[in-house]
């Protein structure tokens, strides 16, 4: 016998490129185009190194201390992750382990399916309707839990709160994890829901909408006792998951609201301005709620135009994954990496 | 029914106490007294902010390839994680799958029965001898895979390394983990041995002789083969565990070899002067090779003790469990602490 009968043999998700190329204009992962809020960049040369030779603080108040302030909820109801990845990989492990299947979506996050694999969880994966939406009477069923993105990635598309709240409300039985990746870009949070149903764990993240996907930072809200669970799962695994820079940065970064607002306002206004010059060019796309828009177009095949634009150092992201091949996610730039895509895709679509 | 019925329960680890005050003397995590190397602090000064919005390199290159220099292996044989707790904690999810138990000592890192637990796996907890040394044939039978740190931790007693690759050869059906957390302070690795058993997974850490415990690196060896299962898990888990500040302040302290002997020969050099003085006071230990001692007294309880030294500002580790409720951990601090530990326990047993 071998030693490798036993290993958990997976497909792991592949995330998208990180080039290490210069000057390339990159809209395949939905990072934020505008920096860190300024304190973070006067903190980081203040910070004492000698204090990293010390372990963290395992329970990360100064971070959880200003979600909390920053959300006004209390801390007793916050957790924080290494990127909300961490977050739902820690739910998922604390959450669904039934023997019925947890639900989610055909087409969202690609990472979900990812980790039902890794943990043995049985799953469904429901196909969404052909306009992408979801239709919520599939959710009113017997299962393990339910996971939805909303708004929807890569479909960018926003779920009626109505409608999310009575697939909270009818399985109560279950956890529902709502990841709210996007949220911050026009999407209406089910925040307040979580002291209403003891079920729901919503999932936010510092990766977008507050410019730190390098600094991995995710965290999660939900009642005390769902989030005691998901700590006790937590220290299970790593005592000391957040790193001194993490702490210190992502609080700082945390109670700049004004610099918070500012930058997602002209995320968002680049967004909507990008929207109609895209429509000219003849693609065709729902009303996106986030920081993409996810892009098919009526006469040219996505895979020529991704290539066409790689070709002119602009990255854009595109799955061959069913239903969705014909489609790119571009992620929102600044404005001037937003005009060069545009004028790009002018040359493209006219040869 | 309730959401609560499918939670994953666990009673998590209980990590050493990070006081907020001030002025207390810490020797009871086993932190490096020392900073981190000068390389480091200078890189925080000069780090590109900008650079934060996008997500790190999910490979870690900088922090592989700079591991892989410094101890001359290919950086195919490379694993990094957040502290060596993260790094075990996914060789056992990839690694431990069989019903057979796993074995590892009654008395060791208190970690590898919570990690057991929290994934279900079966194990065994094998007692030490009477001097707390290992008996290598306890571990020549069927079993799930084996963990056996070198040093052990609490006890700061080194294996002979012989006896030590008898166990891993003669279990080549499973893996068998080396947790060397302690090697660098005076023990010997089996980091050599990854060439010759395909079963071996080696640790180790940033966090003691590399004064960065605040940055979360941990980092493991093995075969090609090991190291890619292992990372195929990671990847399913969590693509971008590393955060940019670890990734390169890692590198940094890893390339400074001098900074490394020069800090790592004084924490020695202040171990062994300590030896003595504890001795003369009444303590018993075996020799350790770690950056810690594990020593009780002949007549006064290691409780008393410990809330002693706690009054006077001084904090050790104490455990309340079988066969070491006598004993404290006493990590070595600088001179000038240890000196002061040592008037302490003067004045505390003298009474």
């Amino acid at each position: 016998m071998s030693w490798e009968e036993n290993v958990r043999k997976v497909v792991p998700y592949t995330p998208g490129e990180q080039p290490k190329i210069k000057n390339i204009i990159k809209l395949n992962t939905n990072e934020n185009p505008y920096p860190p809020a300024p304190a973070v960049a006067a903190a980081l040369k203040e910070m004492d190194v000698d204090d990293f030779r010390k372990y963290p603080d395992p329970t990360c108040s100064r971070l959880v201390d200003a979600i909390a302030d920053f959300y006004k909820v209390d801390k007793s109801k916050v957790f924080v992750g290494v990127g909300s990845d961490d977050v739902l990989a820690m739910a998922f492990l604390t959450f669904f382990n039934s023997d019925k299947p947890v639900l989610f979506p055909d087409i969202t996050y690609s990472f979900y399916d990812v980790w039902a694999k890794l943990f043995g969880i049985p799953f469904e994966q429901l196909p969404l309707k052909d306009d992408f939406t979801i239709e919520p009477s599939d959710y009113y069923r017997e299962n393990g839990g339910i996971v939805i993105a909303n708004p929807n990635a890569p479909t960018g598309i926003e779920m009626d709160a109505n409608a999310l709240e009575e697939i909270i409300k009818r399985n109560s039985d279950v956890v529902v994890i709502v990841d709210e990746a996007y949220v911050d870009f026009g999407g209406k949070s089910v925040l307040p829901l979580i002291d209403k149903y003891d079920n729901l764990l919503v999932v936010q993240t510092f990766s977008k909408s507050r410019s730190m996907a390098g600094m991995r930072i995710g965290y999660a809200f939900g009642c005390e006792k769902l989030i005691k669970y998901l700590s006790d799962v937590k220290f299970s695994f790593n005592s000391y998951t957040m790193n001194k820079p993490s702490l210190e940065l992502g609080a700082l970064a945390i109670e700049d609201e004004e610099y918070f607002n500012e930058t997602r306002d002209k995320i968002i206004a680049t967004r909507e301005r990008v929207k109609p010059l895209l429509k000219e060019l003849g693609f065709e796309f729902a009303d996106s709620k986030t920081n993409f828009i996810f892009a098919k177009h009526s006469e040219k095949s996505g895979k020529e135009i991704f290539t066409a634009l790689r070709e002119r150092g602009i990255i854009v992201r595109r799955w061959d994954a069913p239903r969705i091949s014909e489609y790119l996610r571009i992620s929102i730039g600044t404005d001037e990496e937003m005009d060069k895509l545009i004028a790009a895709l002018k040359e493209i679509l006219e040869r």
